[in-house]
């Protein structure tokens, strides 16, 4: 780019991410800045694209020197001590009203700790969620900002230019609100990612116990799946999955029976569960979906227990009604995956109180119509339903979802009596059901849990027919 | 007691366990000194029991000063901000070599800062987890002391007279291990007590469904059951709350039937599912039985949902072969109660590794006994189990506990499907099934879920017959 003609937008880190979202600024007509901590990437980047319109730095003077004022500065580097420590180094060469953005895979605790820490500062600090992957970065991410709302509106321009576009051709970008609110929002995404990921792969493995059932026909189940009220990105590229072969070995072999059956994580799931935790909202089928991932990683483990526990049926299950079994998986899958929805939605109208956040989760559904790994149909459905009660505090009270999960309810029932029968594992589906169970109990035994509690900690119990707290004389403490 | 004669051992917090514990330290011959932060406290107690072996401080000067060296302190103060207010003020007075034992309900985290904290300090602090509610601090508590290995022993003699005693006369104390270990696994105690209720529960909720079977009918049935292998505190209390009635209404009801069902919590048990998560330890039963907790808090929006989701089948159950029934649910009961162990002890386990702390999980078990919550007969089969192997990693490897699972799975699989059947929700049942036939799947379709990281997210997979990390071309990437 011309000398001396200053860049509209900056970026620290060159990693996969952060060239990719570099590449996606300039892409739509902006000039960016770019610098990385070490040389190398720097290198790499400028030798691909030095005809774009970027400007390479070897120096985050030269770098913040480089940029339009306020200048606008995202972040894409590894979360935690690299992050302060950029942001310390940073500071001192920035000015009053300069934008500093963590684009990273930061815990929100963290980032509503350095926006306390920057709040008196000059500077503007914006922690931004940013899904879809690489391809994503390059081609259109999901993103959630939160921070200073003003701050947040000065780069919406940009983003809204290099986000996704949902099929109406909404950006996915919207302000999600005040400090850590957008990493929070991008850690339940994570969450309900893992609970998706979890479901399908548990009703994969029922379809495997089928007799008849080849890997290529249970592609075509999930690309059949994926043209109707399951229709979601997760859907389709598991169809997909499910059709290639082996690159290595025998090329007759479907991939996915060479690959090891232990699930890495990278933390953001599980930070949801103790998020959940924390606040008190039950949110059972992500928590299952993260135990499950921690199960599969203990193999060893489980040669050995499948030795000593060999099962009952080692044969393929023979059915009957194969068509109706199937029609009765894709509703058990629809089901649980509505409930793993209402708890995550729950669990973030629970934070807003909580944080003082005032989250919009109508908007929020639909920035993750396209974008992200979660993006799906469906999420209008979300949207449609806070649209019509924005103080909705369970989606199983709006109508449609209430419907749904009322007419299937009985499948997903079928389903894990099935399974629970052939010693095939549901952790994701139980939870599911479980939950649906308990919230539309009246009654619950947790009066007998009460009464435990009293009897050997005089906790006290409240009564179903007058006000106050009681402890009872039990009559055998002394 | 005698002017100028110095106290063996002094309690700072005169609350309801403060002061059961020194009675109970009275009782066993020692002086004792106390101090409450306000007056209050100490003049009621000194006025109760002016004519014991009680010094009755005013001060922290005057109480550290009529302790004989080196000096004991136990806190039975509030966990938080209150314990270190109170260190603080304290380490002034101390000499070398004095002894501060934080017997709160500390979150272990917190003990490790403050053993951080006081290592070069001159006085050694101890953590200690105490279990038994107000009965056990008076009568005899279960003690985790854990800190520096000489100050243990220095107060074991006085801990092993105040301790519970199990049947076989051993005192239910010993040395736990180094900085948090103590607070710990008072920490998986009381999640595997929250399991324990959970289950309970449950069993309860779905004998209610039985008809037929009045709530005098359960308590019988809970008491037959305390006579075998669930033989413990729990189902023992839990037979006689259903035995009592109303205190305040219609005598005729019981009292169970007039507690809200609505469970409470003082935070321990979701310690225990967040560490589990943190240090990727499956731990499902546990986390499922928290869940519970807040689903029931959820009161006013259950009977929303009750009323909009009304019940398929609104009568009781009838059954034609009840016994049977009955003993299948004990066999689903103890079963469920062995899953949500193991996963508690493999968690200490893995965060013996991971915090270097050399637990010996056999003699834990053993000073599980008697004394706190959780006390059982069972409890001196994984005592057996660990003597067999010290380093079981879990105790479905053990052959007692094997040989039940491989005998009752079968129990709980036909529980859990009635359960499902009838919309009685089971989420800590499932959780035990779940958990139990994916630790026995040799195969997990995880491979599945290592192919969609791979897609979207180019996170690499390992393979089944060869070594490294591969990355497949998926070819819709870009």
């Amino acid at each position: 780019m011309k000398e001396n003609t200053l860049a509209q937008f900056g970026i620290i880190g060159l990693g996969v991410m952060g060239s990719n979202i570099a590449l996606n600024v300039e892409n739509k007509g902006f000039s960016v800045s770019v610098y990385n901590y070490t040389e190398d990437l720097t290198n790499i980047f400028m030798n691909k694209y030095s005809e774009k319109n970027f400007i390479f730095t070897s120096s985050l003077q030269e770098f913040v020197n480089s940029l339009e004022k306020p200048r606008k500065i995202l972040l894409m580097i590894k979360a935690g001590k690299p992050t302060d420590d950029t942001i310390d180094r940073l500071i001192p060469f920035l000015d009053k009203d300069d934008i500093v953005i963590d684009g990273g895979n930061t815990n929100f605790k963290d980032t509503i700790k350095r926006n306390n820490k920057l709040k008196n500062s000059k500077i503007n600090f914006i922690g931004m969620g940013v899904s879809g992957g690489e391809y994503g970065a390059l081609h259109g991410p999901s993103l959630m900002p939160g921070g200073p709302k003003n701050a947040v509106d000065n780069i919406m321009p940009i983003l809204k230019k290099i986000a996704a576009k949902a099929k109406d051709n909404v950006p996915c970008v919207s302000y999600i609100g005040p400090n850590g609110a957008g990493h929070y929002v991008k850690m339940i995404h994570n969450g309900i990612e893992y609970g998706d990921e979890e479901l399908i792969c548990e009703s994969f493995n029922i379809l495997q116990h089928i007799n008849g059932l080849n890997t290529k026909d249970i592609a075509n189940i999930f690309s059949s799946w994926n043209q109707g009220e399951l229709n979601s990105y997760l859907i389709e590229i598991t169809a997909q999955i499910l059709t290639k072969h082996d690159d290595l070995g025998d090329s007759k072999t479907p991939i996915v029976d060479v690959i090891l059956d232990k699930a890495n994580n990278k933390g953001t799931g599980k930070w949801s569960s103790e998020n959940a935790l924390d606040i008190e909202a039950p949110q059972s089928v992500i928590t299952e979906s993260v135990f499950a991932r921690y199960i599969s990683m203990l193999k060893d483990d489980r040669i050995k227990a499948s030795k000593l526990i060999s099962k009952e049926k080692q044969q393929k299950v023979q059915l009957k009604e194969k068509e109706s079994f199937i029609e009765s998986l894709r509703k058990a899958l629809f089901f649980s995956k509505i409930i793993s929805y209402a708890q995550g939605f729950n669990q973030m109208q629970t934070a807003s109180q909580k944080y003082d956040w005032h989250l919009n989760l109508g908007q929020l559904a639909q920035i993750w119509r396209s974008g992200c790994i979660i993006r799906a149909q469906f999420l209008q459905k979300i949207t449609d339903a806070f649209n019509k009660d924005k103080d909705l505090n369970n989606l199983l009270f709006d109508d449609y979802f209430l419907q749904i999960t009322k007419n299937y309810n009985q499948a997903v029932r079928d389903i894990i009596i099935f399974a629970i029968q052939n010693e095939i594992p549901v952790p994701a589906f139980s939870a599911a059901i479980s939950y649906y169970d308990s919230f539309k109990s009246e009654k619950l035994p947790a009066n007998l849990l009460q009464a435990q509690r009293d009897l050997f900690g005089a906790h006290t119990f409240e009564r179903t027919d007058r006000p106050g707290h009681f402890h009872y004389q039990w009559g055998n403490n002394d």
